[in-house]
């Protein structure tokens, strides 16, 4: 396995593997590496004949009151993790950004919905970030995880719009014996916390029970499970999963999305019908 | 020289000819060529073993209230013109955007100077069409010309903060006889606004004449020399080649600036120092 700190080296990194007819797909984390991360990564070696993952906590995705700091790192054991998952190269950036970078790539309205209501300029700096691995990086395919389903909409969306040429994958969401969706953010969890996580995935489940039963109308369904979680609830809703827009009738494909804070963690989950 | 018009067949010329090793240089344009355009071919054509020009107006650079539709257009003649520059490929799509496309290049605040002030959104859209065309074109190198000398920074900045890895490169003012830039827009002047067009490059040419009698007040000298253009005057400044941050002291290699309207022709003209 390859570590790979400067961008240059990176890119010609890739250029050598597509000298040599390689698929090359693209994995981006911010490390602290768990389950999940581990399956995108078993998914791109699938697709792909060489597997890169970058880890690199980018502080432009961060507000200022957000987690930047304390965001959990741990990149000898992320490395020993990715290893043995038989990733061929790992990116590891100093930093990815020159002296006050002003260009941003902006998604449009629909960052605005779900958590970028409660993380202003979040999506903004995720977009920029992997539009930037993208160009560095020069996958063909890029994976990342259905946990942040507005996130990877907005990046599909972006490499669609843009052009970039990269085929996009949604990996499943990865989940706890509980029932928690697992999340680097986990292990700030309190014991007590960490006790009352799953409540936010028991209310998508009790959506998912009533579709199942017959019952199409959003509002009273979302209202009833929106009790369920024992955090605060940020939103708890039902929309459309390519625009995002809330929907009033359940359907198949429909997206149902929760994010709740416990304490200092900020937790969010989503189901498909 | 081979017309394309699909963006995939564009990318696939572009991959056949760096699978041959070669350096693919790319010269965007909105067409209806004059010696400005053909000028930064021959420059590409020094730089690369093969040149990609595209000719496309784009629609999201213009404003509500500009020349979109009047802008001037002749496809077989620019054909005409560009095969026998020697041009490889001509990429003339029919439409590079997909239905209400939301995600854009925001370029930061260096839009808002200059043009921006006039063109509200004029960057954005520019800065969003070119990342296109180079995620389509995927040139090793880009030309623009130096006339439109904001978009040549902003672009610039674009490709150096994204990391998208073009080498990009300023051909030099082409002028008339008379001394006014060339431009497209110039074919849309009356006969008496077009006897008046090239006042603007006498007013930056006097402000170059004091500066090389040993003038360095930049308020002062550019305060004459807009008097001279003799149509409306939108700006007439002075602004660091890299920030287009107004100075008041000139330099070598200070940017002098100036835009104008004649009629319904709004003509742009600089010169550095």
């Amino acid at each position: 396995m390859k570590i790979i700190v400067a961008k240059a080296r990176m890119s010609a990194w890739s250029d050598a593997a597509h000298a040599q007819r390689k698929i090359v797909a693209f994995v981006p984390t911010m490390g602290y590496l768990h389950q999940g991360h581990l399956s995108l990564v078993r998914l791109a070696r699938k697709l792909a004949d060489r597997v890169v993952v970058s880890i690199y906590v980018n502080p432009t995705q961060f507000g200022p009151r957000e987690d930047f700091k304390s965001y959990p790192r741990d990149l000898k054991r992320d490395l020993r993790l990715l290893r043995s998952a038989g990733v061929h190269a790992v990116f590891v950036p100093k930093n990815m950004y020159g002296n006050r970078p002003e260009v941003q790539v902006d998604p449009g309205p629909i960052q605005n919905v779900l958590c970028g209501r409660e993380r202003p300029g979040h999506f903004r700096g995720v977009a920029t970030i992997v539009l930037k691995f993208l160009s560095v990086v020069k996958p063909d395919v890029a994976v990342f995880g259905q946990k942040d389903a507005q996130q990877f909409v907005i990046l599909n969306r972006m490499v669609q719009e843009l052009d970039l040429g990269v085929k996009m994958v949604a990996g499943p969401v990865i989940r706890e014996k509980d029932g928690l969706a697992m999340s680097s953010r986990n292990a700030r969890l309190s014991e007590r916390e960490r006790s009352l996580a799953p409540s936010l995935y028991r209310g998508l489940l009790s959506v998912r029970k009533g579709f199942k039963q017959g019952r199409r109308e959003a509002l009273a369904l979302l209202k009833a499970a929106a009790k369920i979680p024992a955090g605060k609830v940020e939103y708890f809703t039902a929309v459309d999963s390519q625009t995002l827009m809330p929907v009033r009738t359940l359907r198949r494909g429909t997206l149902v999305a929760a994010a709740m804070r416990l304490g200092k963690v900020r937790l969010i989950d989503n189901i498909i019908l």
